[in-house]
């Protein structure tokens, strides 16, 4: 019998983190990323987005975590404990580049979507069903959804093949209350459904509301190494390993990996707690504005950045 | 009649940041902070030690904010309505250098010590007190206390003229359940003293663990400016005067001062969320060897840091 509680920490460094080196992340990166990971207990690797290159863009100069090829995956890892996750965007993907799980290095298939897009999510994550895939639903800015829309959304879901549902703090902007008031909420509507929650660092509570979230009964818990990821990053993966009480998790591997990759990434790339993210995580915002800032050469320039998101103008606007 | 709970922010920047920079602060940037937090509506700014340079032997180097000295303090900071804090070191204090309160611009001081120390600490609180000081009692190192030492104190404080006494997470080891367990523990036996706590971010949970304390009804939240402290650092001012819902907090002033004074700081001296500062966190304990890490050639060597610390030969040394 096992008395330690069941958690999914899901690493999202390759995926998450990409969004800050547009998936610039070598091979030998990656599967040492793996392995150390797979060291560590931790259950899942997000190795990247699949979506399809012919419908985004603009995108022909990313790495190849940004668009998955499972060929490539076959001969790059050496398959363990961890298993392979990858998300979808709504509308970016191609459902005929989905393998059969059979045929495929992946195991979970994520897709995200905004609350109005539950319906065409639902849609995607049947046919991943019917694949073989474990799936989930992320529903993201999470903060910025009525109840109404929340609700109708719940029921679609409910009776959905979907294996985990997430709670997802896209800006950065909720504290523990928050995350409380989410978590009891999708239980009560969403009862035969797991659920994960995947946290920004804007406000430094990426760790402390996975905590509370996993207290709650949440069951996968996103996370990456040294907090990589868009903006203020997420929550890190070392203090997950670290403070959840389970023996299979390792820490040792993790602070491996940050010292061998992740600070001198750190050196060349930026993510965490910078003052502009504080600044859209506190107004319950994308990071967007903050995220051009931090790439012009007004970069430290936070004052002028706090006032013009919160004058009089601006604010009308967002009416 | 106000509806907002009541809340002191006491901003430990010159105080807790000076053990960074070995209190290296110009009159300016301690003057400009001083106005800064006075418009945010920070009730309080702890602007150094009240030590005796006779008590402390290799401590001749180091800036005014280690030895604050009354006649120094009038001639620099034009009063306003954030009140003024010192803290003081049991042993290391010289009773006679604290003028009456009517002849200082000090109104608060601070007694820092260990919980064998209490009555030493409270034989102090009972002479700056009668002095007309406002007075807190902050017990370090509460994770490393046992049950029967802390009652005992508890006996002696709650006898004592002190009005605050802090909850201390010297070395950022606590969690949300841990800062709840203590809360509700020094409530329970002091029930006629008011609470403060002081966290440590060393896991990234020193504004998170304020916020929980503040909700259970603890007033005086230690912070200060970007989280400048000791190692990891502490609660960021930004993160309370945005997030703590009273009209009266201004976040505007600081974040003008984290770009005028903090970063250009930062560059030059560091704190905040590094690796070896979590992983002594982690295993509770004081960073001091993480600082000394930090000090050495040796500073990006987190795995040999991390074995050092978990083998099984310094594990039975700690026994």
């Amino acid at each position: 019998m096992d008395k330690h509680k069941k958690y999914n920490i899901v690493d999202c460094t390759i995926r998450d983190g990409g969004l800050v080196n547009n998936w610039d992340f070598s091979i030998d990166f990656v599967q040492n990323l793996y392995e150390g990971l797979n060291e560590a207990g931790v259950e899942y690797m997000e190795i990247g987005y699949k979506n399809s290159p012919k419908l985004l863009k603009g995108a022909e100069d990313a790495g190849p975590w940004r668009f998955l090829d499972d060929d490539f995956l076959k001969k790059i890892i050496d398959k363990k404990e961890t298993k392979l996750s990858a998300l979808v965007d709504i509308g970016r993907v191609d459902e005929h580049d989905i393998l059969p799980r059979s045929e495929s290095l992946l195991d979970l298939i994520r897709v995200a979507c905004y609350v109005k897009d539950v319906d065409k999510a639902i849609d995607l994550i049947q046919k991943f069903h019917d694949k073989g895939y474990e799936t989930t639903l992320n529903i993201m800015a999470l903060s910025n959804v009525m109840d109404n829309e929340l609700m109708e959304a719940f029921e679609e879901i409910k009776n959905s093949p979907v294996d985990v549902v997430y709670v997802v703090d896209s800006f950065g902007s909720l504290d523990h209350n928050d995350i409380k008031y989410l978590v009891e909420k999708f239980k009560t509507h969403l009862p035969n459904k797991k659920l994960g929650i995947h946290a920004h660092n804007n406000m430094q509570m990426a760790f402390a509301n996975t905590l509370v979230a996993a207290e709650l009964g949440v069951e996968y818990l996103d996370a990456s190494v040294y907090g990589m990821g868009r903006a203020a990053g997420n929550t890190p993966t070392e203090l997950l390993v670290t403070h959840l009480k389970n023996p299979k998790y390792n820490t040792r591997p993790v602070i491996d990996l940050i010292e061998r990759l992740m600070v001198p990434l750190r050196e060349k790339e930026e993510w965490g707690y910078i003052i502009p993210y504080m600044i859209t995580g506190s107004l319950d915002e994308h990071p967007r504005s903050a995220m051009a800032l931090r790439d012009s050469e007004n970069k430290d320039k936070f004052l002028d950045f706090y006032d013009q998101l919160t004058s009089p103008e601006v604010l009308h606007k967002k009416d």
